[in-house]
């Protein structure tokens, strides 16, 4: 190990690969594994998204690109951006990357110093934190409350700023808690960033999974003080099933995004042509395959509640995403026990909450089948006894 | 630029972007440009691994993969590197990234702490500089001679290890020089890095485009010493002209390399899933496509070198890559305004040798084709008086 450099000895291996590797590893030897455990929709890619795809291969669409993008498809970002979500940006204000994930590494890597803070409401998607880490930078975890569903107060959010601050994190529809924050809170916390110029990175990754009533509103919408300090950062993954093509993008700073660009550059030169074009043809159409998925979702979402509901648990009810955060508390078992034995007792694979930073709580994903769902909760009423 | 981390303050631009993105200008606006510019070959990718990858788009091969690369995909690397190289590795030494930069970004960023020197051999490509600068190192830039084609002497490795020497990247066939590292050089250079316990970066991207009687050995499989302490990096892009799909590889320590995984875990998931397949479908086949693009390299590459012969050019005669790196001293002019002039009044685009450390030279790419070749000759006729 001391061969590595410090950055590289303080990379967590991500935990939640553990569980999903030994469920793969059970269905192999023929066991029956429920997963709830899914971080991507269980839907194929839209037809129309696979042709644009195939049209591009046998074109011989499979050169190096710009870095940072083909200029369509940042311009297609563009459209998305203002008519979604009623953001203005120039194209060189927009990067390209393999993935929302990579987008998310990039503008961290460029705007955290060592020794700088980024505060990171807990219960978190673990990438976040070894980002900042990889950055030498000083992830400061807020825990937040279940009564407010975890999302983070302006509040709480003051009282963690210090000199050093630089970043704030939010992420909503949230992964794994799955509150939206309402434009009321994103302006209470709006506030408190623009008061201490603080940037922000949105996460807005599972904005067209949305339930109910909800809506989302990009906090870099609000006004104009917070749209200079705020970074967005989306994709195609999980809105059209497109987990695998791996095309997310970045919007904000014009200087600061060049920099990411120049990174790109350096490091990993285009996303994949062909994923390229085809990102290009899922944000060229009208949503009906997402009203459609999103419809499916909250089915299974309302269906995996009521299993819930009856097996007496309580859990963050789901706005957007596709997970419920489950509290445990009352099984007394901490989340990794509870979540390897439930995959070893009962062959159902879910993400221990210790893994978000909350050990109380388990994530269960309804990216599967109704069934799968059914047969899910049947075996953790099997598990509670 | 003070908002950025000091890190992203110090990437440099792409140098070579400018006259690339200047050329591609003026061919929009209707000029007759000759491109002795590109960095990949201008043949489309061959047939049969476009229909691998378009099967497996039909079949839904369209989700996440290991963040470290398919399975199977490993397994034909790892057949590769055997029948080709004579290397032995187990599945864990290998990762799989979105193209051989990423692989070597990966490996820079997890070996080189902040104030550790790398030896970098003149000329350089621009982007490992940037890498160790990114990682906090300090790169050695070592200056070679032109009687040895530019190649690193043993010699003069030695005299540039320090106590906080901890790699030495090399790169054969080498762009831009076009040289490659007989396995006499190599062993020369290897006894060195072994008695000093210095890692070597092998970067052997254009392994597949050699000409004459050369031979590629990589330096790894030397002996067993050579063998630990090496990284061998290698991809797709170039010998099957698939840079667009952006995958690459990295083989070494178990222990260093698992720790590239963990850093692709956090930073960009898997490589794209299709690219995959497609990568799995090239490294499966005979080389029957790779024999017949370096046949027609081969051709062009006495063509040119014809050109500059009867012009009175001096330059380092190409054994592999698709570069010949031209010594312009006589003009009298540095390469930058070389490149320049000759772009905007001849419309030819090549890229200045200050780009890879050398003022004196400029970088002629011949992976275009010979009526370009010619033209392109023609014009530096007239250019030169």
């Amino acid at each position: 190990m001391n061969m590595l450099a410090k950055r590289a000895r303080d990379i967590e291996p991500s935990s939640t690969l553990a569980i999903t590797a030994r469920a793969k590893e059970m269905r192999k030897d023929g066991l029956d594994v429920v997963n709830f455990a899914a971080g991507e929709p269980d839907f194929d890619t839209p037809q129309y998204i696979k042709e644009a795809a195939i049209s591009s291969i046998e074109e011989g669409f499979t050169k190096y690109t710009p870095s940072s993008g083909i200029g369509e498809l940042k311009a297609a970002i563009q459209r998305k951006l203002k008519s979604d979500n009623n953001l203005d940006y120039e194209l060189e204000q927009i990067v390209v990357s393999c993935g929302a994930k990579h987008s998310l590494f990039n503008i961290i890597q460029v705007l955290v110093d060592k020794g700088k803070e980024v505060i990171i409401p807990s219960p978190y998607w673990v990438s976040y934190l070894e980002m900042v880490k990889f950055a030498q930078g000083k992830p400061v975890i807020v825990k937040t409350e279940k009564k407010d569903s975890f999302k983070l107060s302006a509040l709480a959010l003051s009282k963690n700023i210090t000199k050093k601050t630089k970043l704030l994190i939010l992420n909503s529809p949230s992964n794994p808690a799955g509150y939206i924050y309402t434009e009321k809170e994103l302006e209470a916390l709006a506030e408190v960033c623009v008061k201490n110029k603080l940037f922000v990175i949105s996460d807005e990754i599972y904005e067209k999974l949305i339930y109910g009533n909800n809506r989302h509103v990009s906090i870099a919408s609000l006004n104009k003080d917070i749209y200079r300090l705020t970074f967005v950062v989306n994709g195609v993954s999980k809105a059209y099933s497109m987990t695998g093509w791996r095309i997310g993008y970045l919007a904000g700073d014009r200087e600061i995004v060049e920099a990411t660009a120049r990174l790109q550059d350096h490091s990993t030169s285009c996303p994949c042509s062909i994923s390229q074009k085809a990102a290009l043809a899922a944000l060229s159409s009208p949503d009906e395959f997402i009203d459609k998925m999103r419809l499916e979702f909250e089915t299974r979402r309302n269906l995996i509640l009521a299993g819930l509901d009856k097996l007496g648990l309580e859990y963050i009810k789901p706005e957007g995403a596709f997970y419920v955060f489950v509290d445990i508390s009352k099984t007394k078992m901490p989340s990794w026990d509870f979540s390897n034995k439930f995959l070893e007792e009962k062959y159902v694979a879910a993400i221990p909450g210790g893994a978000f930073g909350n050990d109380n709580y388990v994530r269960f994903s309804f990216a599967t089948s109704k069934e799968q769902i059914a047969k899910g909760i049947q075996r953790l009423r099997e598990f509670l006894r």
